[in-house]
């Protein structure tokens, strides 16, 4: 079990009207946090893929706790909770850097295809990195 | 209980480099079909923001199931699962028109709150409307 | 020289903490208008690209007259100004529907290349088409 | 004349099918150029909206030259070309990090307004940082 902790600001693009950022951006936060946290183990996604290795979401849950707002620091930390045959079950928990408040947590679970999108198993030595 | 049908086709900008609609553009697609549910059902969310009524998401949890892809139909159903003091329950089904399979299934809490962020109940005629 | 309208709904997501739409969403806009013009010249976008032709943009301007706002009706006419041996030039004006106010208007040059990125020539029967 | 440099890497999310970084997204990297710009001049974007100073663009041009691609690092210049009475002229350059290799180029028109979106004069303090 890994954990990987990734650093942004909050961009005008990701708010919207009610002054806060949008609710699906925190996904692109999710994702962004699990690429960090390939590449910190060595292993980019971008490299993944040039393998012919796709992980595709097959769910997620998220819980928002109070808003996150422009120009704010936000930490958002991924925890490789599992790794299974074909799938990886990642945790997230986004925090406001200053205040280090909470401002929502959630999960995915990922799954492993080939280019075609069949199901294929994970090779052992990105099991042994993860 | 009531539920509502929203079409939309897939834009260019909603596609990622799997050749899919990247996992988070589902969330705008589940908030369309909540605004155009409202809509039908006589009380357009802009119209409830003016009135200073703002429905924001609690949490949200969704379930891939076939990859949309470019240009394709997808009807997004929503359905009002639940109405309480200060919250409503969406559920939301995602289909490809033409072959009607399911590409994805949710679910929402949006929770009631004031300009300035505090839960606030629902007011009894729109509880009705919904 | 042939011209297209094509109707849209402005979104949540769309939207920034100015209350309006989010500059860079009118090219999201622009390429919707020129998918729908494709597809009612009987070429769909999707289609070219299963042909191995791609369109990429080669140049965009936009001028911003009045912000869209969130639940307006907006109109985007493309118009094919001109077609080359290996572009085309797009104009676009965007209006709200109900009062006929023009909100943007603009234009982009589109360059024809393979998958590999290498600038080819439009076939005669696509030429004809636009 | 002041001109500022900001790094970001391109995320999942900003790709599109073709395998690059979709064209309305080099706009929120602009607008992310320029509030970096501004917030190392000492005067931060969301400081100036509190104090009811609103920056809207008039327009925008970009010339795209080489796509950029997932996990690339990108280097965005932002250059203050001009400081008029109630407007200001941005340019921008886009580079890949690691090749120095020019990816985009553009310019945009600022305009000063006040919440309401009234015409406003840039005050002196403003313009000087600038």
């Amino acid at each position: 079990m890994s954990s990987h902790e990734t650093k942004l600001v909050v961009r005008y693009s990701e708010t919207d009207q009610m002054g806060r950022v949008y609710y699906s951006r925190y996904l692109e936060w999710f994702e962004l946090g699990r690429a960090e946290h390939l590449k910190a183990a060595g292993f980019p996604y971008s490299e993944m893929e040039k393998q012919g290795l796709y992980l595709v979401v097959a769910d997620t849950y998220i819980k928002y706790l109070k808003p996150a707002k422009y120009e704010e620091t936000v930490i958002v930390r991924t925890i490789i909770k599992e790794v299974g045959k074909a799938s990886v079950i990642f945790e997230y928990e986004i925090t406001e850097s200053r205040s280090k408040t909470l401002l929502a947590t959630g999960n995915s679970k990922l799954v492993a295809v080939t280019k075609e999108g069949k199901v294929t198993s994970i090779p052992e030595n990105v099991k042994k990195l993860l």
